[in-house]
C-alpha cells in the first residue's frame, strides 16, 4: 500500500463558460466538483496502476466533507483527520471561446496544533501498513513550516521511502528529512535555491545549473533529486548517476497534473525496487499520458504502456 | 412570522484578487463563503427589522449544509427539504485593483417531482403559522415553472398575502397564481411583457409604458405590481391609485441585494397592514439603506430610520 499525505487537499470545482464577462453576470454552461490538490491526482494514477492507496491529511467543513464523499465515490480510500477550518477551493474559469483559464486558489483553513498532532498519531500508525510513502503540494496556514521533514523522518524512522513534491520553504526543509526522493519542477527548484537555472534570454534549463541545483538539496538531505522538465521528460540526480528520461515527442493535451502522475510512478517503482533506468522510464511514461487526459491524475493504462517502450533514458557523463 | 421561500438557494463565494490573471493563477487575498440567494437576502433584512423569519425551500449536498449551517451560525431559521442533487454555488471575482467584479452562477441542481412534492407539503405545513410568504428568486432545474403561481394560490387559499419576486416566465406564470404584490425591475418588468420600456435611445424607463407593462400583470392575476427603479425609488400600480416613491439623492454603495431589501420591506409591510405610501416610504427606505452595506441583504437599523423622513411619495394623476 502506498500512504498519499494531503495536508490541504482542495474542492476543485470548474465553471465552463463561452466567453466570460469579467465584470458582469455569467452562466456557466458546464460545471464540474471533484477533489482535488496534488496528493490526490497522485492516488488517481496509482489506482489506474492497480496500487492500494491509502490517502491521509485533514479536511474540514463542508467542503471537507465533499473531497471525503467524492473520494469514497471514485473508490479511493481516505482517512482524514477532521479540522475545524474549512477545507479550501479552488475555482476555475474555463472560457471555451478565448482558450483560456484562469485559476482562483484559496490558501487552506487554518490548522491548529492540537489538529496537526492528531494527523501525525494516525499518519505513524498508517505507516506500518505502508510500502511507500508520498508528500505532496502545499502545507495550509498553521501547520509547521517544516512538517514534511518530520514526516519523511518517521517513514524513514519505520523504513518506508518517502518521494516529496512540494514547493519553497516546504520543499526546501523537507529535504533536510531524508525523503528518498525529491520531485521538483524547474521554478520550484530555481524558488528553492534562490536563482536562475536559465542562461539570460533562455526558456530551456542550463543542465549543469540543474545538477548544481539538485547536489544543493543533496546535500540538505534528500537521497535524490528528480526535475520534471515539461515536455523535455525528466532529470535525476542520485548518488547512482545522472539520468536524463525523455518522451518520444511533443504530447498535445493538459499538463496539469502530469508532475503528479510522474510522482505516483516513482512511488510505485520505490515500492516494487526498479533501478532508476525503469524508474524513470516509468515515471516519464506515466507524466505523458496523464497529458493526454483532461482530468489532473487520470492515466490510461493502455497509452502508458504504449508510450513505456519509446521513452529514451540516458545516462549523463560526469 | 414571514415565511421566505428560496427554492434555488446558493452558497456565495467571493474571492478578492487584485489584478486577477484570466489565464493564470490567482491567489486570492480575501475568500468569503455565505448563504446567498435572493430570499436569504430578504430574511436577513427582515431579521434587521427584528421580524420573526422561517427560510423554507430546497437544498442539498455538501453546499447544502453550507447554507443550513451558515443560516443556523446567523441565527436565522431554516427549514429545507433535501435534494439529492447537490446545491448550486455562486462565484464572485472581486478585482480590487480594477474595481470590477465578475459573477458566476451555477444553475443549480435536478429537482425531482417528489423532492417537490416534499417541499410542497412542508410549505403548506409552515403557512399555518405565517402572517405573510415571499417568493423569491429563480427555479431550479426540474421545478415547474409554474410553481410560484401554485405556491401563491395556495397561500391565498391559506388567507396569506404573497410578494412574489422573480423574473422571466416564473413571473409571468406566477402572476397567475394571484399574489399580493410583484415585484420586477425595470428590465425583468421588459422581459415579462416582452418590449423595452424606455425611448429609443434612452436609459430611463417611460413612466406610461412601465404603468401599461405593469397593468399586464394585474390583468394575468397579480393584486398590485411594484416595479424598482433603482435610485429612482419604487413605482407603485395598485387598485388603489400609482404611487412614486423615492429617496432624497443618490446613495452610492453596492446596489446588490437592494430589491430584495424592499422585498423584505413590502412583506413587513403586508404583515402590519400599512397602507401605500407607509409600505412604499418603509421599502423604499430600506432598499437605500441596503446600498450602503457591503453584504447583500444587511441594513442597518439607526440608517434605515435617517433615511425614512427623507423619503418622498407622490401619488400619479391618472
Amino acid at each position: 500500500m502506498i500512504l498519499v499525505v494531503t495536508l490541504n487537499p482542495a474542492l476543485d470545482v470548474t465553471h465552463h463558460v463561452a466567453g466570460a464577462e469579467w465584470a458582469g453576470v455569467n452562466r456557466p454552461h458546464e460545471v464540474a466538483v471533484r477533489p482535488g490538490g496534488k496528493g490526490v491526482n497522485v492516488a488517481r494514477t496509482l489506482r489506474a496502476l492497480d496500487t492500494e492507496v491509502l490517502i491521509t491529511g485533514l479536511a474540514g467543513g463542508p467542503a471537507g466533507d465533499a473531497i471525503a464523499a467524492g473520494l469514497a465515490a471514485a473508490g479511493l480510500a481516505a482517512d482524514f483527520t477532521a479540522t475545524a477550518g474549512e477545507t479550501r477551493r479552488t475555482f476555475a474559469v474555463v472560457d471555451t471561446r478565448r482558450g483560456q483559464t484562469g485559476l482562483f486558489n484559496e490558501p487552506g483553513p487554518l490548522v491548529s496544533a492540537t489538529e496537526y498532532e492528531h494527523f501525525r498519531a494516525r499518519y505513524r500508525s498508517a505507516l506500518a501498513g505502508s510500502a511507500a510513502v508520498v508528500l505532496s503540494g502545499s502545507l495550509p496556514p498553521g501547520v509547521p513550516a517544516a512538517a514534511y521533514a518530520e514526516l519523511a523522518q518517521l517513514a524513514g524512522a519505520a523504513g518506508v521511502p518517502t518521494v516529496l513534491d512540494a514547493d519553497g520553504p516546504a520543499l526546501m526543509l523537507g529535504a533536510t528529512g531524508g525523503p528518498a526522493i525529491v520531485k521538483p519542477n524547474l521554478e520550484e527548484l530555481e524558488r528553492a535555491v534562490g536563482r536562475p537555472l536559465r542562461r539570460p534570454g533562455c526558456t530551456d534549463p542550463d543542465p549543469d545549473a540543474v545538477v548544481r541545483a539538485a547536489g544543493e538539496l543533496i546535500t540538505a538531505g534528500a537521497g535524490a533529486v528528480v526535475v520534471s522538465l515539461g515536455p523535455a521528460g525528466l532529470l535525476a540526480v542520485t548518488s547512482e548517476g545522472i539520468w536524463q528520461a525523455a518522451p518520444p515527442g511533443p504530447a498535445p493535451g493538459n499538463p496539469t497534473g502530469a508532475g503528479d502522475a510522474a510522482v505516483a510512478g516513482l512511488a510505485h517503482s520505490l515500492m516494487h525496487g526498479h533501478g532508476w533506468p525503469d524508474r524513470l522510464r516509468h515515471a516519464t511514461a506515466l507524466g505523458t499520458a496523464a497529458v493526454a487526459e483532461p482530468v489532473a491524475g487520470e492515466v490510461s493504462p493502455g497509452r502508458y504502456r504504449e508510450l513505456l517502450a519509446g521513452i529514451s533514458v540516458a545516462r549523463r557523463g560526469t
